[in-house]
Parts: structure tokens; C-alpha cells; sequence
């Protein structure tokens, strides 16, 4: 009866309940299912709930079923994800032919085209008329599930062009498939970044884009559902990456690995961190001699790495949406640099009043209004004109994370109220 | 010539040039093209670019033209982003039985399954012959460019299941519609919050969902690529909350904007600010006799924020991605205890001996040493604790942005430094 209480779930769902539940569990309800639904639960389960794992526990003949069952783009995913030997171990006991379309496809980078399209593809020539196309496409999608666009190729497999099963189905009766065949089609390489294959099916709105080697042979297609799982896992990247966290860390991981992760860039900062303190020691005097500077520091260095954060931000999410032409990013650094000096010069004005009504010091206050303004200044100009910076030479403006930009406005924060202590209050 | 060279381009690249270019240009390009390319170009300008201006601008002749090309969804939104009398005039000039649909869909909020719907769908009825079905499927698709799923509904529009087209091909000759239908969909009210539309869409790979009312009547459908513009949008405002951006901001906004935007947070924080320093007012007895805690200070602050920011990043994103059970949220926080425990020991290992070592004290040393773990275990409790708090009283998670949560992590790491080294070193 448990089986017949699962049959009422869809895979997705049982995959859901499969990340909480012990292998063991796992592993009694796939033997229990039939090999068609377990191979779904076993596809849909999210990398972080390890499917590699579960299906290398299973016996080698149920494990070898299930293998039979996916679709090669997903077997390739959770075996790219053994070690070596259990990958040989699992290769060698499957079809002889599967194997060879797995290693193929185990050969592409992850984060390719090449390593999220399915090599499973319905194929047809020009030369066909209306009912052989229908025919073929009949034939070939007993093996395929879903499919949403079919390809026009020669006999090398070259790529031609694309036709809907709708226009297929609405041809006139003496149509060929040349007549109705689109040629301006969008296609990428196997081995184009996965973001991109993800702005082009956002762009166009394509339910799947073909993938072509150097010759523009078909090796197969990259479907929507895939890239909607690529966006997911490169936002959770970006945002992560924002933070100061590896890119890698599994949100689901243990304290082990979150501490591997995340140590590196603490201690990264705590380099930068000893600079900006070797700032305020430069100032000691000052410190001892104005002691309620201490309590400001904080305040203005503070509020630097929030605006700096706020930049960085809009600029991060702008960039990663749309690159900029250099006139718009000379642009968004003026707006930044605007925006900073109006925030600053407002909560300098609330910080001065305070000084000035509370501290009862006019000059103090002053000292503090131009602090607060030069540092937001400072910050809008950073926050936006780094990570620009740094993706015009190639590198990934996300690793510009608040983490380290904050650090640099705590310098420069310190610098300017305690320079200015220096100079006007003594 | 201009024509045929536009010609080339798709719609979706020619909406991505009209985002650099002034209005008059495009009204001249607009002007220019065939009905049926402007109206495309109009659905695909990205909402930033106020394709509603330039669609107000034009003669009204050809602005009816246009609008009335234009799907029902994208008409939808970009007049909803009119002025409630320039919304009228447009309106009034269209085709009634247009209108009247528009003005119906006008009704639902934006971020709702009802706001993203279609409402020109493909129906069959249950009891139609396969020849009736595809007769009925060419005639329906004239109108409507993509279709992914048809759906069967009763005489009164019920939804009773969907087909797809490769089926109902498939089907024997002698078989109705009611022999391949569909009885187990996934489906949608019209209230629908559009994150969970987009999850489900994730979730069941879905090309389109249907969006029903509260008797199971057909109003529409949401389709994958109005649901991957979704996924863009939400991902941009949680990485804005997060960074103190009101979620509002437009990324090519102009100053005016991000200052309306930015500066609440700002003062905000500011308020917090004050909180901070006013610890920092309260040991400045201690501060004026140790004047090297005043470098101290911003390090130990420093590292309690850059701590919290990652605790905090990496529980939103799950939470985000996947509503965390009470048990698995108890061991987040106790996760991320162990790993402020850890990252702070290890870090204030290192602050130690630069005290013992450089500052020769050893006491100096041992409390600093004792604000940094402490300050970190705090920022991992917090970090986790705080989202998973507001999730559950039902306030979205990211709104404990990262500024919010590392002044907590400022006047806990000066309270735990000045107070210890008041009692200690004094
Ligand atoms: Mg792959
Ligand atoms: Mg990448
Ligand atoms: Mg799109
Ligand atoms: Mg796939
Ligand atoms: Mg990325
Ligand atoms: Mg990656
Ligand atoms: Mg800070
Ligand atoms: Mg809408
Ligand atoms: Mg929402
Ligand atoms: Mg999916
Ligand atoms: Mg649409
Ligand atoms: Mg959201
Ligand atoms: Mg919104």
C-alpha cells in the first residue's frame, strides 16, 4: 500500500521529501518503485541532496536499470559527481552504447553548454514531405518525453534550420519539410558559458536552443528547465559570492565545510581590517586627546560601508542583467557619485547638529559634516566604479563583495575624521 | 534601406538598442516598422526602459494599431504603468471586446499568477474526435504564436484536464480526447503570489500553467518565459534588500531615485548607529586609559559584521530557495554557532599574538581574544537565527539586511571588548 500512497506524488515532490529523510530510507523506497518513477525521484533530487550517493548504494542491478533510465544529461550529472573508480565501476556494468554517449558527455565542462544539453533530439530532413516528417517525429518521440522544437539536418547532421511540430501539423498536405523550415535560428556551442545559453533562452524565449560543434553539427539541445536551475544556482553564487562566502559552499552543508569556505575571506579581512586600525593608531594622540572621536569613528566608517554596500549593489545586479557601454558606466559612476555626496552631506547635517547641540562643539561638528560627506562621496565612487573596473579587465565584478569594499571606506573614513581632528581641533 | 536592415535584427535585440537611444529615435524607428515588428519590440523593452512612454507618444493611430497587435499580458503591463486618465484615452480608442479584456486583466495585482496570465489559450472539449481536436487546435493557434499545452474544458470553460499536441498526434484515429487526457495537472488561482508560480513552473519543468478562479474555470495561463523574467526580478530586489536598496530602485534609475530609495536606510541606520557609538561614549573612560582599544575596536567590530553577513547570506538564499522545517532550522542556527565559534577562535587567535607580540600584552591579548570568538558566535546565531524568525512571523526574510544585522554584531563586539577590558585591564 505504500506504493500505491507514492504513485499519488509527482517525483518532484518525493525528491522534496527525500532531502530529509536517511539513505537508508532512500534507499528502501526506490527498491520499492518502479524503475521509471525512481529514475525521476533520482533526477530531480537537488545536487546537494547527493543522488550519486544513493544510486552507487543501490544493488548493481537495480542501480544499473536506473542508470539505463535517465536521460543521458542527467546520468551525467550525478556520475560526474564520483570518484573515479565508482564512475568506472558504474560505466562499465551499463550498454555499451549508453556508456559511450556518458563518457562523451562527461567530457564537456560543467558550466557549458556542452555539459547541460541532452544529446536526445528529434531529427528531420529538408527532403521529407509532410506525413514521412510526422511519421519520424512519431517514431523518434517514443523515446523522448518532451519536446518543443524539431531539427532540420543533412546527412553529416549539419544543422539547417528549426520547424515547430505546429507548423509541421499545419503544412498543406504536399508541403516538404524545406518549405516551412526556419533558417534564422539561435544556436551556441558546446562550449559557450552556461550563462549565456541562459541570457539567450531569456532573450528570446525559447523553449530549448540547439548546441553545435565547429561545423555546426547537431550534438543536441539545451532545454528551459535546465537553464531555469543554472539561473537559480548562479544567483545563489552571486549572492554568496557578494557576502564573502565561496561560491562552492553547499547551503546545505555542514559546519566543516561552511568554516572552509568562509574562513579564507575572514581572514583576508582581517588583513585589510589591521590597515584601517593602523589608521586610527597613527592618530592616537588625537584619540587620547579628543576621546569623543572614538564614539564618531564608528559612526562615519559605519555608514560608509553601508552606502558603499548600496552602490555596489545596483551596480553588481546592473552589470550581471546588461553589460554597460563606457558611456553608461562613466555615467552610473557621476549618478553614484551624486548620490553619495546629497546622502552624505544629509547625515553629516544630522550628525553635526548632534555634536554641535549635544558635544556643544561648532568645529567638532564641522570636522564631522565633512567626514560624513567625503566618505559617502568616496563610497558612492567606489562601490560603483570598482566592480566595473574589475569586470573591463575579466574578472568577476561579484568578487568585489561588500566584505572588502567596506574595508575600504573604514580607511578612508578614518583618514578623513581623524586627519581633519588632527588639523582643526588640536 | 533602414527597413531591411532592422529586418535582421530580432525584436528583442532592437528592444535592448532602443534602451540607449532618446525617445524621438524610436518613435522614428517605430514609426517605420510593419505593426507587427513594433508591437514585439514594444512587449520586449525591459520595464525599465518605459516602453509605456514611448507607446503614449506615438500618433494615435498607430498606437491603436500597436496595441492592439500586442499579446493581452504585455498590453496589460505596459498600460498599467500609464497615468490612471492616459490609461482612459487608450482605452477608449481600442477595439471594445480588446478593451474589455484588458480592463479585466487591469484588475489583478502585478506580482499575481492573475497579473502574469495570457488569457488566449488553447481549448478542446473532452468528448471531441481526434480529427474535431486538431481542426479545432490549427483553427485556435492562428492568433496565438507559441503554445505548449492545450487544455480540455467543459461546455461552462471548467478545466478537466490538458493534452499536449505530440498526444494528441499519437492518439489512434478512433480515440476522443477524453481517451489521452490529462486528469492530474498542476495548476493556479488567479491571487497566486508569482514566486510560488515560478516555483512550481521549477519544480514540474513546465512549459506553461493554467490559472484557474475559485470553480475551476479557465482564465488563462502563465507561460516559462514571463515566469524567467520573474525569477530575474525577484533575484534583483532580494539582493537589493539585502544590501539596504529599497526594492523599488530601478537599476538605470537617476539620482533623484536611488536617493529616494537609499537615504530611509541610511538614516535608518544612522539611528544605529548612535546606538554603537553611545557604548563607546559609555567605556570612554576606559578607551582614554587604553587608547589602543580604539584601534581594536573597528577590527573586532569589523570581523562581527563581515561574520554575520555570511551566516546571513547563506540562510536567506535557502531560505529563499526552500522553506526550512523547525528541526532543520534548529540545526542552522546550531551550525552556524559552531562555525562563528570556530572562525572566531581562529581569528582571534591571530589578533592575539599581534597584541602579545606587537602591543607585549598578554592581557590586552586574552580579551581580545575573547571579544572576537564571542562577537563571531554571536554574528553566526544571529545571522541564522534572525531570518528564520521573520520568515516565521511571516515578514520576508531579506529585509534583515546585512546593515540592519551588523550594527547588532558593532554593539554586542564593543559591549563584550570595552566591558571585559574595563573589567580586566583597568
Ligand atoms: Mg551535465
Ligand atoms: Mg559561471
Ligand atoms: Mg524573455
Ligand atoms: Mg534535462
Ligand atoms: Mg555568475
Ligand atoms: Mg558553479
Ligand atoms: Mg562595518
Ligand atoms: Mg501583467
Ligand atoms: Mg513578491
Ligand atoms: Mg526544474
Ligand atoms: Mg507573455
Ligand atoms: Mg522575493
Ligand atoms: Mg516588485
Amino acid at each position: 500500500e505504500l506504493l500505491l500512497l507514492l504513485n499519488d506524488y509527482h517525483a518532484s515532490e518525493l525528491a522534496i521529501l527525500f532531502e530529509s529523510i536517511s539513505l537508508e530510507s532512500q534507499k528502501k523506497i526506490i527498491n520499492l518503485l518502479p524503475v521509471e518513477m525512481a529514475s525521476d525521484i533520482i533526477s530531480e533530487m537537488s545536487y546537494e541532496a547527493h543522488p550519486e550517493e544513493l544510486l552507487f548504494d543501490l544493488e548493481p542491478e537495480k542501480r544499473q536499470e536506473i542508470v539505463e533510465e535517465l536521460d543521458y544529461d542527467d546520468a551525467t550529472d550525478i556520475i560526474s559527481q564520483m570518484d573515479a573508480d565508482d564512475q568506472q565501476e558504474i560505466l562499465e556494468e551499463m550498454d555499451k552504447e549508453d556508456a559511450i554517449n556518458i563518457r562523451n558527455l562527461l567530457t564537456y565542462a560543467e558550466d557549458t553548454a556542452g555539459g547541460l544539453m541532452n544529446t536526445e533530439v528529434i531529427k528531420v530532413g529538408a527532403e521529407m514531405s509532410k506525413k514521412q516528417a510526422i511519421d519520424e517525429i512519431i517514431l523518434q518521440s517514443e523515446d523522448i518525453e518532451e519536446f518543443y522544437t524539431i531539427y532540420v539536418v543533412d546527412k553529416a547532421d549539419v544543422l539547417q534550420g528549426i520547424v515547430s511540430l505546429k507548423d509541421v501539423i499545419k503544412a498543406k498536405a504536399n508541403a516538404t519539410v524545406a518549405d516551412i523550415v526556419n533558417t534564422n535560428f539561435v544556436y551556441v556551442k558546446a562550449s559557450t558559458d552556461q550563462e549565456e545559453v541562459a541570457d539567450l533562452i531569456s532573450q528570446y524565449n525559447l523553449t530549448s536552443i540547439p548546441v553545435v560543434d565547429v561545423n555546426m553539427k547537431l550534438l543536441g539541445r539545451v532545454t528551459f528547465d535546465d537553464v531555469i536551475d543554472v539561473m537559480e544556482e548562479e544567483n545563489t553564487e552571486d549572492i554568496l559570492k557578494f557576502s564573502g562566502v565561496s561560491e562552492d559552499e553547499e547551503l546545505s552543508g555542514n559546519w566543516v565545510e561552511a568554516v572552509k569556505s568562509r574562513l579564507p575571506w575572514l581572514i583576508l579581512n582581517l588583513g585589510t581590517a589591521f590597515l584601517a586600525s593602523s589608521v586610527i593608531r597613527y592618530f592616537e594622540p588625537t584619540v587620547t586627546k579628543v576621546v569623543v572621536l572614538a564614539g564618531y569613528m564608528t559612526i562615519i566608517a559605519g555608514m560608509g560601508g553601508n552606502a558603499a554596500t548600496q552602490a555596489l549593489a545596483v551596480t553588481i545586479r546592473r552589470i550581471t542583467l546588461n553589460d554597460l557601454s563606457d558611456n553608461q558606466a562613466y555615467r552610473t559612476v557621476v549618478k553614484e557619485l551624486t548620490v553619495g555626496l546629497i546622502n552624505g552631506a544629509v547625515n553629516g547635517l544630522i550628525v553635526f547638529l548632534f555634536a554641535f547641540l549635544y558635544d556643544d562643539n561648532l568645529l567638532l561638528g564641522l570636522v564631522i559634516f565633512i567626514a560624513m560627506t567625503g566618505n559617502l562621496l568616496i563610497a558612492g565612487i567606489t562601490g560603483a566604479a570598482i566592480p566595473l573596473i574589475l569586470k573591463r579587465v575579466g574578472i568577476d565584478p561579484a568578487v568585489a563583495s561588500s566584505i572588502i569594499i567596506t574595508t575600504f571606506t573604514d580607511v578612508f573614513g578614518f583618514l578623513l575624521l581623524l586627519g581633519l581632528a588632527t588639523k582643526l581641533l588640536l
